[in-house]
């Protein structure tokens, strides 16, 4: 028997989310038994419209109920670790949408997260789940194309903030281009390279302040475009740029090329492709994996990018795999490839190393924190700034 | 009448250049009286090629021909600036490929263009010519987009390097994409949006060290990838990225993204799209100009770039005009909107600011030279290295 989820979800953008991803768990045998949102009107809107039996505007009443094993935090950054924390103390298996606010944060998610090793906590990288990437992954592990020098990420989409002032139009609340669709660039270049950032160089610009419906006094101020250039142990040079102020908001290029000796593989949307070397030949492009499976659920009037639902789709179908083997531990094939809360937590550390270095005009080395004294006082400073 | 010409030209790239350059010299009504090459060999074989009726290997040969009147210098950069201030000095035009390789050198031909006014000095930025990008900057001055915040430049092209080592492999020699690539997407942006840098900051890579015929014991050192961003004065973010060593050499795939407050236009090869922001109605992407023009020339077996061509063919067009007007001085519309000497020691600042940048990983300021102390110790300095 499958596990019963939870959900923690607030504002707008979790709840085009969320639209989408009961569907999804319910898709694949789950059961949805508790729904929780920052206000009880939002709630209930949400439980009626997607027929979730019980809501609460109470972290505790989702957490202490005994048919919910697993639950999804899909709200607004500042909310991570305080949920993800409270649940994995209480026993319940956690996937959380991002690291929150700031390594302080994501650091204690880690050590949750390392105190109940037997518990599922995992952040919702789901392009790693993508077939596309998974047999790009296996043609770089296959040296297809001889030692990989470059990675070169492109991605247009149409504007991330919705009609209204929220945590997303706010640099110091997670939102804006880095922090969403960021993130989960720079987790899934160290999946598919198998190396980390050693230091960034990056570029970070809000060229959207004001929009038809947010024009009071606040102004946006997260940023809606990025470049950044990262250095891999290793020396894999990576370049990665995020427009999200230029297109229509139903549209979504995603363009992701790795460079070896011997030839390239390029991601475009859902599909692989390779372009190899060869003597005295002229080069051509191959395609080596074509998406052609449609999503049950229709995301056509969300702004969820499609390659990430899809991933979403098969991370859940992995987690219902690994749940299915009945195994003592949960840390089995199905879900092994998914990115932990460390994962999460060195993506943090390059967001952070990017953002200074946006700030200073220098190239950053990237810090992951541990937990040495002088980390200690900088979480102090993020705590006040939290809190104002 | 229109004045006769004389071409200076060595090496493999040239000659590909030569033989696109001279058919589009004559359609456009001029004579070519004279062709200069390093070896007499060379010069024969492309003379004879070209049908041209003298050539030689002594610059002066060509220099003092009373029948040549303007030069087109198209031989590798270490000859430009000796040969152009040469060629200013008794009196003929000049179109330049470039300008040299360095500041010292480029400074030395602005001397002489500023020395005579009345002679033409131009610099082969020819993509100014292009209609698309004509268009483009009407549109910019019709402030069709509103204030300008972002241009964004891609390309992605065959490789640079021939099948043999020559001054195109080698880094000191003014070789590789950012100098010969990236020094007309740099001339392009300052006549698009009338700023210059101010500062820069680069990455250049070498990741083709090899190739099937060079392969002795010299390696390239010209860098065959580069990713860069400038900072206009006025704020305006410009990013670059230049791809020469993943693509099949017949591929030639630019872009040029421009962004405004109001809508951003773009040109891909030699076409020119507006998208426009409207309130309530979905953007949507409008063919302002569509070249349907195609080239006399046949440009098939050259690695040269077709927009850059064009674009040569028009400048040419733009010559023959200026010299139609049969007035005392060229200085006059049809080729107001060339690249000027000056403009050509700017491109060549921004090219060393770059270079600097990758070396020491920070920002760099763009310094112009002018006849200062200080620049002549560096002056010195680069002689040396040019001399070695």
């Amino acid at each position: 028997m499958l596990p019963g989820i939870g959900i923690f979800c607030s504002g707008s953008q979790s709840s085009t989310l969320v639209k989408v991803l009961v569907p999804l768990i319910r898709e694949k045998g789950f059961r949805v038994d508790a729904l929780w949102s920052r206000s009880l009107k939002e709630a209930e809107e949400i439980a009626k419209q997607l027929q979730i039996n019980f809501h609460t505007n109470k972290i505790d009443d989702v957490l202490l109920r005994k048919e919910v094993d697993m639950v999804f935090v899909i709200c607004p950054p500042h909310l991570h670790a305080e949920i993800s924390v409270k649940a994995l103390g209480i026993g319940k298996h956690v996937v959380c949408d991002n690291m929150g606010l700031n390594q302080k944060e994501a650091l204690k998610m880690v050590r949750a997260s390392q105190y109940y090793p037997a518990l599922i906590s995992l952040v919702n990288h789901s392009l790693r789940f993508l077939p596309a990437f998974i047999h790009m992954k296996r043609a770089l592990t296959d040296d297809v194309i001889g030692n990989v020098s470059l990675v070169d990420v492109r991605i247009q989409m149409g504007s991330l903030f919705s009609n209204k002032f929220d945590w997303m139009c706010d640099a110091s609340m997670g939102g804006g281009a880095l922090h969403l669709i960021g993130s989960h660039v720079i987790d899934l270049i160290t999946f598919l390279i198998g190396k980390r950032a050693i230091r960034v160089h990056g570029i970070l610009r809000t060229y959207t302040k004001q929009t038809p419906t947010v024009n009071g006094i606040r102004q946006i101020s997260a940023p809606d475009f990025c470049t950044f250039q990262m250095e891999l142990a290793g020396g894999v040079l990576v370049t990665v740029s995020i427009h999200s102020h230029i297109v229509p908001s139903s549209t979504f290029i995603q363009e992701i090329m790795v460079c070896g000796n011997d030839g390239h593989l390029v991601v475009r949307g859902g599909d692989l492709f390779l372009w190899k070397h060869q003597l005295e030949k002229p080069v051509k492009e191959e395609a080596i994996y074509v998406d052609v499976q449609d999503l049950h659920t229709s995301t056509m009037d969300s702004w969820l990018p499609k390659p990430y639902v899809k991933g979403l789709c098969k991370m859940i179908g992995a987690l219902k795999e690994a749940f299915a083997q009945k195994e003592s531990s949960w840390v089995k094939e199905p879900v092994q490839s998914a990115a932990t809360f460390e994962d999460g937590l060195y993506v943090q550390a390059v967001i952070e190393a990017i953002k200074a270095s946006s700030e200073s005009r220098t190239w950053k080395k990237v810090e992951i924190w541990t937990d040495s004294p002088n980390h200690e006082k900088e979480g102090i400073r993020f705590a006040r700034m939290t809190s104002m």
